[in-house]
């Protein structure tokens, strides 16, 4: 994937200022974050102002549209060649009819005239990723003053529609988590039944019987058994799983996962 | 669902005059028919070209995104509360460079200034939907000349990016068939399990073995089985069955069948 020329260290005013945004078109990216069996997405505090957004952007001219998301990802965290997958597009007509840009641009005392494009109708088309929060840095753009990872199940006020966007994605990760765990990387290339029942309970939300759950995944023929994991204590040494070719691409789901249509 | 006032009515030089529309964002429905074992696709051939498009439009400034989808099919098809469902956006740069609208244009006598938006970048929203053909009535737009059901794998010459999105909404019809046929309504309230597996062999394009066929679906426990189908020879009548009612709804996938997100 290439990264377009950062454009991170922009002030509101030079973003303000761009001329060469698609209009009308934004990304918004769900950056989902997992580690020790907690399930976080990473959230943009506004300046001087008590609500938060998700990592999201404009759309340059001469950019594709799933070059802009993987952008944004790569500004945010600065990490490259992230699972990233398109899930939905949001087209409500009232969903950017607020204030919050006026607001804060008015906090800054940046004039802008009411019809600048910052303040028309907005469709935002939603991305998805998966990563390992205790090893990304994260950085804040011209609009906000601080990022920071919250659990899914305890966010704080959104600003437009991000709440149904986070909703939505984590649903779309939820019914995808056979081929977007084994796309996300955060398992090793070997791993036991026990690591992967601990994210996938983790990003579900549910807890799961051994046995059952064992026996469901195997069932899917997602997984190739490997040698055992031999710790020297030998007796109860658990089996290695990787996952099939197929399912450890970046881009596993025909739908979702290919680049630059 | 509500419907916009159609449009559908106005000529080529009243649509290219239209000024609220939002600039840059376009829907693209492909609209898969299904009927005696074939699945086809609905496509429109445009004014004096031997060249294939699916049922499209533009946004307009009061209609939310899945609104003008809605519409789109409605004007096509004449037909309301359709199955209807979100399943990818199309951005790359690249998609409408070309120079099929100024062709259509010039050979209708229709002269449009260069910046005009109609010669601008499109991002594009794909939506499926899946009917009968044999009792939709189709109605072309003022780009076409004719609508014509084409089966699914021996397309005309496609415009744009268009036979990359009905690969697409293929594929996601595909991988999404047992949300997807429920939600359809394409078989009766009740039917035998041959009626089901013709379905699912026409939209899949693959044939699969009575038994494999009836116990791998009967393992996914969308269905009930009811009474029997008797016809009066009594001995071997099939049982019918019906889909669970979670899955008839008009929005069983959380993802893709949320209205209006």
């Amino acid at each position: 994937m290439k990264i377009k020329d950062t454009k991170n260290k922009q002030t509101l005013r030079e973003l303000i200022d761009t001329k060469d945004f698609v209009a009308h078109v934004s990304v918004d990216c769900t950056i989902f974050g997992f580690h020790n069996n907690i399930l976080k997405v990473l959230l943009l505090k506004y300046h001087d102002l008590d609500l938060w957004s998700l990592p999201g952007g404009f759309v340059f001219t001469d950019e594709d549209l799933r070059e802009a998301a993987a952008r944004v990802l790569y500004e945010r965290t600065h990490l490259k060649d992230l699972f990233l997958k398109q899930f939905h597009t949001f087209g409500r007509i009232d969903r950017t009819e607020n204030n919050v840009h006026q607001i804060l641009l008015e906090n800054k005392g940046i004039t802008v005239p009411k019809d600048h494009w910052i303040f028309q109708r907005f469709i935002t088309v939603g991305y998805c990723s998966l990563i390992d929060f205790s090893i990304a840095n994260t950085f804040p753009d011209a609009f906000n003053e601080s990022c920071e990872w919250f659990e899914v199940n305890n966010l704080p006020k959104m600003a437009f529609d991000h709440d149904r966007i986070i909703e939505t994605g984590l649903e779309y990760l939820r019914m995808n988590i056979n081929t977007e765990v084994a796309a996300s990387n955060l398992l090793p290339e070997k791993f036991t039944m026990k690591d992967l029942q601990c994210l996938y309970e983790t990003i579900l939300g549910e807890k799961f019987r051994r046995n059952n759950f064992q026996r469901k995944i195997l069932s899917l023929n997602i997984l190739d058994r490997l040698e055992k994991l031999y710790d020297g204590s030998a007796n109860k040494a658990p089996y290695l799983y990787t996952f099939k070719k197929r399912f450890s691409t970046d881009s596993p789901n025909p739908i979702s996962g290919k680049e630059n249509k």
